[in-house]
């Protein structure tokens, strides 16, 4: 069964801050918001979890392998390099969707988003070291089949862009209703997908699903492991598998 | 009327660079990919342009104020600090849509995005300096009202990213084809918008057809100037206004 | 007793990379290079470890904490995100300069700097973490005594730059050979130096011996640990007790 | 002739705020201090200058092709971006030492670097457009003969550390006193000079007083330009000649 570590990470404030005392430069807040993100990913990643972008003032995590303290680091570390300080919140649940709801909550509770008083503020609980196994994440990675010579050496980049955004819309709100999946586009055309505890009948319902509603083909590699990364790394792999045999859905397992 | 300078920024045989000789870790390729885009950012953002992610594969930007040379700079730089290269096609004209149109065929024209061959193309024309006026660019900034009350500080953070994708995929989709515009989510709960010469009465449209089939509230501040800079920081000040006053389009001329 | 674990952190091949095709722009190479530290910086910092720009192509990084999967995971991280690769060597010693050597020459056994087939290479060993305490490393935490209101208010930059360097030169040379320990300039009038067990006497006389050979005052609190950042916050504290009470020498413990 | 526009670029208030309200961590510190030179780099490199690290709280860079608005958007964005700001004085002469001291003076008028109120000042001239020539600037790039064979691969790599230091602090200390010029270290084995007029006897002088006190061999290539990087890069050709044809000293003119 899977036991996702979801947290959420939020800039203190944000809002406010971009505007004040007057606007600032977009193209400043978008090299911020990104190289925040990208220093975010790293952290993380070094633990062998998984950072999605999501808003970039709101970001979510796949943290199973960090630790209260790991994530106290984080804040501290960003607050010394950064213009913003970000708050934290995490929790853990078979279910992502209930795990990010859950840290989602500790952070409202502390104060809004655009509260002036709240900074910083860090809650919730990690999994226990003990506690873990190998099946506590399960992650999927989508992309769409032969994007490159379907769309992108095709279509203008722009329409390539929007059937792109159309196939993630439809996957990303089927598999939150569907299966309590949180999805996250993370460039080109793949799609990266954490999941509760699913089998293969239930990827080859979402991909055919996005396939009937606006005709965007997707394959899927799927993956289980201790970590994010564990779990997708595995998922890369079946989605090589998919490439090489032609199949649409491969479970890494 | 707008002269529209668009560039596409494609990354040289991305995919299979993913891939090779083995997939590459999740966390780096999401570092590599925001802070690759945070540098052209920066770089065509010193020039007064604004830079999209987009799919960070294939990115787009409004470069008016760049020449042939300065995109030249930018693909030399980026070959000697990334461990990927840079293609890059530029066109002009009144429509966004249809100068993104040339500039993706001018790539296109060179080869595949996955032609292992196909390194660091340049392809097109940009506007004369001398023809440059402060009407070439109209861009308009959306965001959605009150998005902190209605949704960051009620709902779970992925539900709240839902009703934020939904809202920017129909404005997206609607003001593509009904009126020729480049549009882009950048963080938050704002959306910009890259337009030819459109009307208060475009933008009100826009909105409402947004607020009657997703039922997403959102306000929109509209510039115009020499480069994206000037029209952007212009619809900033504009969308100000929006809060300020409780309108739901404001233009800065 | 000191028990310094210090890593050798050396681009393969960077020599003949900066000039193959063509000599590369020097703003790119300064950019590449000092993100390329910024990012090890980071990488170590999590784990508690201090890493010196030294060379920028050889880099120098007190590791207690790291252990050689971590180094691997460096390794990799850097490999897919910038356009060279880092061999590394690893070794412990209760003498700092001892454990650089040992680790250099783990490094020159692989091959050379400029071996064009020479690429991550990974040698050494870690400390046991059973092992492990908290008297493991002893950093030293030097600063010019009022550098603002005796040279960086007073001369140009370049003159007060100069008096820094000889101060640091000469604080280096007696340090490596009459204390075995390790000094490195970190900024603004900051030098840091890893050292093996000494005693108040011996940076007593460290200092003074810089004060009568290039006539800079200098001052150093002292903190031990069992990595480099406790010992250095201890030090940097015991620093912050020099400039209250007007002493030359403070240990933190 | 010469006319060397150099730019002291110096952080604001950076010692207390690195100590409040209490000491940062270090590696933090040298994380943000190189990139933000890393970005400084590229912001003047893009309009062809040079920058140097130098004590990274006071960066020298040479910017000839940057004008006022230029090093206020600089300001602009890295307060956007960073939990710091800059003060910039600009200054331009024949001499680049006068030119620096010019440079610093016009800071210090506004201000200490730790008066917490100086904040973005901005101050001096730069060279007209229509003045500027390609003899303005005179870079030599100087390297030690072979050393990776002499040194890198046979000494531990502090030891090399202390030879490398050794050769740029003599030749620092004789191009500034005998010659007017400023000397910086650049990482690997190589020092970037910014010089006036000066001539092939100038420069083996240098080499020879060098090898002579601290037994350091030298070669150096010279170049000339409108601008910084114009004349580096003619200055790192000039070097390859040198290790081409085993000469000691050329000049690119």
């Amino acid at each position: 069964m899977t036991t996702t570590q979801v947290t959420l990470v939020q800039i203190d404030n944000y809002g406010p801050w971009t505007v004040t005392p007057e606007p600032r430069r977009e193209a400043d807040l978008q090299t911020m918001q990104s190289r925040l993100f990208a220093d975010i990913s790293q952290f993380v990643g070094n633990h062998g979890g998984y950072t999605f972008f999501t808003r970039f003032d709101n970001m979510i995590a796949v943290t199973n392998g960090l630790t209260l303290e790991d994530h106290e680091l984080l804040q501290e570390s960003v607050g010394n390099r950064y213009p913003v300080t970000l708050s934290l919140g995490v929790a853990t649940d078979a279910s992502p969707v209930q795990a990010l709801a859950d840290a989602t909550t500790g952070v409202q509770n502390a104060g809004s988003a655009q509260d002036e008083n709240r900074r910083e503020c860090l809650t919730g609980v990690t999994v226990d070291d003990a506690d873990r196994t190998a099946e506590d994440v399960q992650i999927a990675h989508f992309d769409v089949i032969n994007a490159t010579g379907t769309y992108t050496d095709e279509l203008n980049a722009f329409d390539t862009f929007i059937e792109i955004e159309q196939g993630y819309a439809e996957l990303m709100r089927h598999m939150r209703y569907a299966h309590d999946s949180l999805s996250f586009f993370v460039g080109g055309d793949n799609v990266i997908v954490v999941c509760p505890d699913l089998e293969a009948g239930d990827y080859e319902e979402a991909i055919y699903h996005v396939e009937e509603t606006v005709d965007v083909e997707l394959q899927v590699g799927v993956g289980r492991g201790k970590t994010a990364h564990d779990a997708g790394y595995d998922a890369k792999h079946a989605l090589e598998t998919c490439r090489a045999d032609g199949t649409r859905v491969e479970l890494e397992w």
